[in-house]
């Protein structure tokens, strides 16, 4: 088990967040990517889409042999986690509980959490956030428009500041301590966000504790990879591999270079 | 023939503005709509993928045996109307032709066009312009936001002005004279665009002169239906019927009964 690759897979780009926490944290684990770009957004999608679209994307990276599943996109991990975890064979980790794990860390009294309208719908991470801690207050909305605002490249544009003063205004005068960014997209506005919120609320982003929980479970299960990688990182999306390397280039600071179409 | 109903197919709710203005010229015909609810948006895919789906739906309707089908989604009609136009055995029609010939009938000298990423890189409008009038200026841009505000609901928000002054204040200051709104969701922004555009500029719509071509085809071919239809329109989406019923029948001012899901 220890040479196989991980696999991660989200609606598109933004779980190379994820992807990228989980490079700093396991140098020597081998990843295969899968963005489902021809069927992006999940977030304005149902439930049994999502499902049956994570079902698909978590069997083509079976078949690439991987030994774990992260499903770095915010609203499949609201859905379809449970459903994966009880029907495949190897561990599949959401961004779910590993980000209410942060919110239960460094909120005192009441969290906000901000997302897709199907994660926010699913309610996942109210009851993750419950579950660790019943006493933290919780206010949460969606905020539809964030995601076409960073596909735009306007992630610092005076309509996005716009935009999410109309979103999150409310949530400033509940008077949160901290705000998880229920979006792979989100971190990319957390200048924005930051701006909007004002000074003291946390901006909780859970990529980097997700990668923590990747390393506690391969540890547990003594398959991490001993040995650096003996092959690349495989970047796998369903549409546009141009765009996925161009603009995954900007999320990742670096080229990508093995960019596929899945199926071809 | 004539009983037959006509197929209708959109990426999703914005096809209902040529539904209704077929509804309007053809009151006798039946019409079975599909809305690829599941896999929208098209705008921002590519070819391959925007003609695969088409193709798709495109089947789908010939198992409910319609006479004829109309592409009511602009980044279909763009990429894949001459590919069905070849592989199906019934007249299919696009909104690009319509739309082209609508342009060319009120514009004197620059005409402007706006529309998703994917019909604008197409350049479909520009060829269908250029064939019918070589002498008429041709200015257009994509507008990536408007779909997701529309579908936000913010028609009329002061974010909303602030984009579309964005996008079109270049188009206003080439000076043109007619507006093609290439995409079946921008005619819900048409009190805003006019207000940013100003007096003198006309916005074209291609619902109605599609209707009109539908018509003209199924007259031509002697299949137009003389009794009222016996039975009610059919509308498929392939996610969330619910939300197609709610915000379907804003677009068409009136309830929508019979909505059910492709494949159920």
């Amino acid at each position: 088990m220890n040479n196989k690759p991980i696999g991660v897979f989200d609606s598109g780009i933004g779980g190379l967040t994820v992807y990228r926490a989980l490079k700093q944290r396991l140098p020597r684990e081998r990843v295969i990517y899968l963005g489902d770009t021809a069927r992006l957004p999940y977030g304005s999608k149902s439930e049994a889409t999502i499902i049956r679209f994570s079902e698909e994307n978590a069997r083509f990276l079976l078949g690439h042999e991987v030994k774990l599943i992260v499903v770095a996109c915010n609203s499949s991990s609201s859905y379809a986690v449970p459903h994966l975890q009880t029907s495949l064979d190897v561990p599949v980790i959401g961004v779910i509980e590993p980000g209410a794990e942060a919110a239960v860390a460094v909120s005192r009294k009441k969290v906000g959490v901000i997302g897709t309208t199907a994660t926010i719908m699913s309610g996942a991470y109210e009851a993750a956030i419950r579950k660790r801690n019943a006493a933290l207050e919780i206010v949460s909305r969606d905020c539809p428009l964030f995601v076409p605002l960073v596909e735009e490249g306007w992630g610092n544009h005076a309509v996005t500041r716009m935009v999410a003063d109309e979103y999150l205004a409310p949530m400033r005068k509940e008077g949160i301590d901290s705000l998880v960014l229920g979006c792979t997209h989100y971190p990319v506005l957390s200048e924005v966000i930051a701006a909007v919120m004002g000074p003291g609320i946390r901006l909780i982003d859970s990529g980097v504790t997700t990668a923590a929980q990747v390393e506690s479970i391969l540890q547990g299960l003594g398959w991490l990879n001993t040995n650096p990688p003996a092959e690349e990182d495989e970047f796998f999306v369903t549409d546009y591999p141009e765009r996925f390397r161009r603009v995954g280039g900007i999320f990742l600071k670096r080229k990508i270079s093995r960019v596929s179409v899945a199926g071809d």
